[in-house]
Formats: structure tokens, C-alpha cells, sequence
């Protein structure tokens, strides 16, 4: 079974997850028969490790990460291979991929140009 | 005139803002009679103030500033606050205002959602 898992930053306040929560109950709604978790890179809870541990539980052997992250800086391209690497070695029956950050995506990109374009008018 | 900051966290690694001039790009193609200005909170260049004053410069006199994060935590609740003061403070005569975050809007969490889903097939 395929699990995804959608991985941010992570902040110290709080609050800062509302919009991840919202894209849970989104993914929840939208795609009940596909498992997901968040989870997150720092100061925030689960790690990438208990996301997983928690999805092959519910009984995923597949899991695609997305990277909710605008740019691909040092978080996404030298701390996360070593995370993923480490993730794989702990759950190596797993088949554990990750997608392209999710500033990649043109349609994410248009859409924020939208939200700018109305924030105008 | 109104124009427009697409305002980002910043980052050491100068790939980061490749999603922020992919941003640019698209902004200027579709929106070519509304200035727009790229602006980093911090490891980026231009500052906030030095985006304003290059709009001023064109002949801005409101700016709407989009804050392209994805959660509100302490930066933008505790630090973006303080700078908008002082950029108001060196601009008096510029009506500057921001929208809120990115994060909050839901087409652009769905478009999160939809990208998510894509990657799994």
C-alpha cells in the first residue's frame, strides 16, 4: 500500500503548522483510501522516522515524500539525503522516494501569482 | 501606481530563489503594468526596504507586500511586523501594506494537494 507524507520545515511556534494540518484534512478528504502524515525537518513533531514508522503500522510499504518547501537550499539538498538515507536504512523493506520540492511545481508557482494578483484588487 | 512584493525567508544557498525568479518571470509576463520586486527577510538580497525603494524609485506610490511562506510563526508574526514599521518609517509617503501569508490560501493549498496526489501516480 502507498503512503505519502507531506514534510516541512517546522517552526517553534505552534502556529506555524495550521496550514499543514489544513492540507492534512484536505489529503484526508480528498483521498481517503491513501494514507498520510506530516511530518517535519526541525523543532516540530514527528520526525520523518516516526512519520514513516507510524504509516508502515497502518500498513504501507510504499512512501512518497513531499517536500513542502519553496527553494532547494542546504535543507533540501544536504540535510534531507542523509534523513532519507537514515529513514531507508531503519525501514529497509520500505520503498522510501521523495518528489521534487514543491516550489518546483509550476501550478504551485501560478497559483501564488494568482493569490498576489487578487491581494491587489 | 499599486505595485508588488513577492516577499521569501532567504537562504545561504543561492539556488533557493530559483522558485522566487521563476515567480518574477510569471509575474511580469501576466502582470506587466503592475511593478513587482522580489525581497528576502534575511541571507538575500534586496532587503525589504531596498525592494520598496527601488519600486518608489519607479514610480510606486502603494505597495502590497505577499509574504511567500507557508506558516505564520515567529517571523512572520514577531520579526516581519517590526520591519514593515521601519519601511513605512523610511517611506511615509508610500501606502505599504501586507496580505498574509501565502499558507493561508486555500487554492494554493489545494494546488499543494493536487501535486502531492500527482506524484504518487
Amino acid at each position: 500500500m502507498q503512503a505519502i507524507i507531506l514534510f516541512g520545515h517546522g517552526a517553534r511556534d505552534i502556529r506555524w503548522r495550521e496550514p499543514f494540518d489544513r492540507m492534512a484534512t484536505l489529503w484526508r478528504e480528498q483521498h481517503p483510501t491513501t494514507p498520510m502524515a506530516l511530518a517535519f525537518l526541525e523543532l516540530m513533531q514527528p520526525s520523518l522516522a516516526e512519520a514513516i514508522a507510524g504509516l508502515v503500522d497502518a500498513g504501507a510499504t510504499s512512501v512518497r515524500i513531499i517536500p513542502v518547501f519553496f527553494g532547494q537550499g542546504g535543507h533540501l539538498r544536504n540535510d534531507f539525503p542523509v534523513l532519507l538515507a537514515d529513514c531507508q536504512a531503519k525501514f529497509p523493506d520500505v520503498q522510501i522516494s521523495a518528489a521534487p520540492a514543491v516550489g518546483e511545481d509550476p501550478h504551485i508557482l501560478q497559483a501564488i501569482i494568482d493569490f498576489g494578483a487578487r491581494e491587489l484588487t
